[in-house]
């Protein structure tokens, strides 16, 4: 049951939660419309902090499509904050206008602080640099969607693999599956941390090897998960450029890898994949997006206890 | 008959009018559903000039759970109010498209204004230091909801009772009604006005008295009303960090208290009400802001004359 | 068929197009209850890149009043367009959220650029200085309905006729219709671009005079489309007041016109048209904002495919 639970941690939900929402997502893709209804009454807050206009539109977006409404801020600015309310007030004000929150906050933890206080259920929508688990949740419906499985997999994650939060909570994710393989591909300056190498990769027997040359490597992959070379995590511009250019996916390494294969990114993308490979069957990118709707849908439907 | 009147100022309304809302508010909270959909095909505007994501969150929820829609801006920035156009024209040009207003506004009169030039409902919700009609009408429903009445009640109203508006309003509302009695409660900068005193207070015949001590009362009242010591109300901040101290009520504080006392507050609340009373089942001020809502449901459907 | 279309120029449509629209626009005036659940499941996304409350407004309450939802934002700080990504990738993105969209940008161009990507139809809400097509809809519209017809009118523009990017809209516009007159009224420095003179008004044989005193003509004419003269078109301030002022509507001038002109204005209006003129029953310019309202229902309406 996950009525009235929260979600701050990709791994708060057990791989069985974890189905259970899925099963709801698929039911939701096949008849959308049976579900039109099921949070009639029903009001999300959306409290973002910190601007994510993806991130809120994917949330709203799914509780008005099941019926729901949305009250909420999209900026610190526009909302009172600044009178030095602390995160357990206004979760507990909120609480008495709605009955489900989504959180996004530049402080890793204050999704956590919130949960604390809150009599309904509080979703982290990203934390700083920290978690984001409705991305991870995303990741995890395309791929199984697209491939009918979350195990036997070899799975490709390439870019920044040092700060790129999405790719540590997908990996973490994919651990819990079993026989999944994980090919890194990165600049030696960002490669995977090494306490996600031995508390995750190593402790669950995760077979990996890592890589400089996606080129190497895009033959031997089911899916290639790319990630954005953010600006901000380099010390000089010169840096930045070098690497950002080296894993730009184009149609000459997409000739190369599997007709099966699918590349996933979480968005924005800068110019990680150059547009020529939208077109391709194989991009899945947008496709990844509305399934991150519908995984919200099933997310909320599940919190608020309405299936 | 409230259709199509405004709501500027607390004591815009009849005490008969107010209890018309109460005994809707009443109606609502003992069964919201029947009221789910009342304001269907409706729309509310929300216009804030100024930010205060608290009476925002608790209007858009209103009207949201009647069943009516909201459309609005929560801050002058991402509004075009800088082109110029006149508070009249504005309301004109709203009412458009929206069937009631709500209006915040940094500038004292500008809902005010805004209401004469407009066909639809305008409710004021706090132009700069001057009035906060529907946190008086949340205040009287909360005292009226714990107490079963406005009348014969001892009233304490602690902190800084010279520039706070909330309290001066509810001091008149209060006043309106038979037999109260009220303890204030503040340093003696920041005392109640004289114009108070002489033209609300004495003019009614309101018994009060004036102390310094929080402790030496709290056993006296049946309502005490905490308000937060504004920084920006003072000089130089060692002022304010002595006087903002010497009225935080505790647990110690209430253990002096009435068991059937209870604790309202119009919140944001920064320490003036130490964290540890939360769970004292006479702190009410969480439940305050619940009514507020309740009460905006109900004053939104009379004024559309949907009820 | 207007379903699956963008609009994008105002001259994107035919006029049978129009009139179809206009047709829809009738049948929602006279039992818009008809019509308030024809949206139902749909999500319209207003992407603002610049504020522009009215239009923003009016977009929402048409979808809203059609029993849609909508997501957006309101101007740029509050999205995530800072992290650089491109209007295609965007659109791309919003489309898997929402059913249809609106944009308004201060770059020329970039609405066309988003319906090119965009698999959901895109409204153009203004682009820079470029086009405002669904300002021209409600102009053509708030005539038809005064008047019963597009053809055989005496239209006067006055006011800013040379950046006026809704009078050259609607000038293209009325082109269209036959026998049609325009009285173009402006100051030396404002008059109308040689290239509508000669690509538009000559080449469709429409007769047209060009004087400089409102007074002389208002007995002329059937509408008077009055325009704001904005400060920023000008170099110096002076020759801002002394333009601004001249050509202000107020009561003697309007007593010298027939008892059948209408006027209309865009708005805002700062002081165009004096106040004294708003009781006038001549005065057009609120109405005209009503059908702003009711013709964005028809556009989205027809756009959807649900009507």
């Amino acid at each position: 049951m996950l009525k009235g639970k929260h979600l701050i941690d990709p791994m708060d939900f057990t791989t069985d939660e974890i189905e259970e929402i899925f099963k709801l997502a698929d039911q939701i893709i096949s008849c959308q419309r049976e579900f039109a209804h099921i949070c009639d009454g029903k009001l999300l807050a959306t409290l973002f902090y910190e601007p994510s206009t993806r991130t809120r539109f994917s949330f709203e977006a799914a509780m008005l499509r099941l019926g729901g409404q949305v009250i909420g801020f999209s900026e610190p600015n526009s909302s009172s904050v600044s009178k030095g309310e602390s995160v357990a007030d206004t979760i507990k004000t909120v609480g008495c206008y709605a009955d489900i929150a989504v959180m996004r906050h530049p402080k890793e933890g204050a999704p956590k602080v919130a949960s604390m206080y809150s009599e309904m259920p509080v979703i982290n929508a990203g934390d700083g640099g920290h978690q984001h688990p409705t991305q991870t949740l995303t990741d995890l419906l395309t791929i199984r969607s697209a491939k009918g499985r979350l195990n036997d997999l070899t799975i490709g994650c390439c870019g920044d693999l040092k700060f790129g939060r999405t790719v540590h909570s997908l990996i973490k994710a994919l651990s819990r599956y079993e026989n999944n393989k994980l090919v890194l591909i990165s600049p030696s300056e960002l490669k995977v941390p090494d306490y996600i190498k031995k508390e995750i990769l190593e402790k669950n027997n995760i077979e990996f090897i890592e890589v400089e040359k996606l080129e190497d490597v895009i033959d031997k992959v089911d899916i290639l998960y790319m990630t954005r070379v953010q600006r901000e995590r380099f010390f000089n511009e010169d840096d930045y450029i070098r690497l950002r250019d080296r894993y730009i996916l184009d149609k000459e390494k997409m000739n190369k890898a599997s007709e099966e294969m699918i590349v996933l990114h979480p968005l924005p993308r800068v110019n990680e994949i150059s547009c020529e490979v939208d077109d391709d069957p194989r991009a899945y990118y947008f496709k990844q997006a509305k399934y991150g709707m519908y995984v919200r849908m099933a997310l909320i439907a599940k919190l608020l206890g309405v299936k």
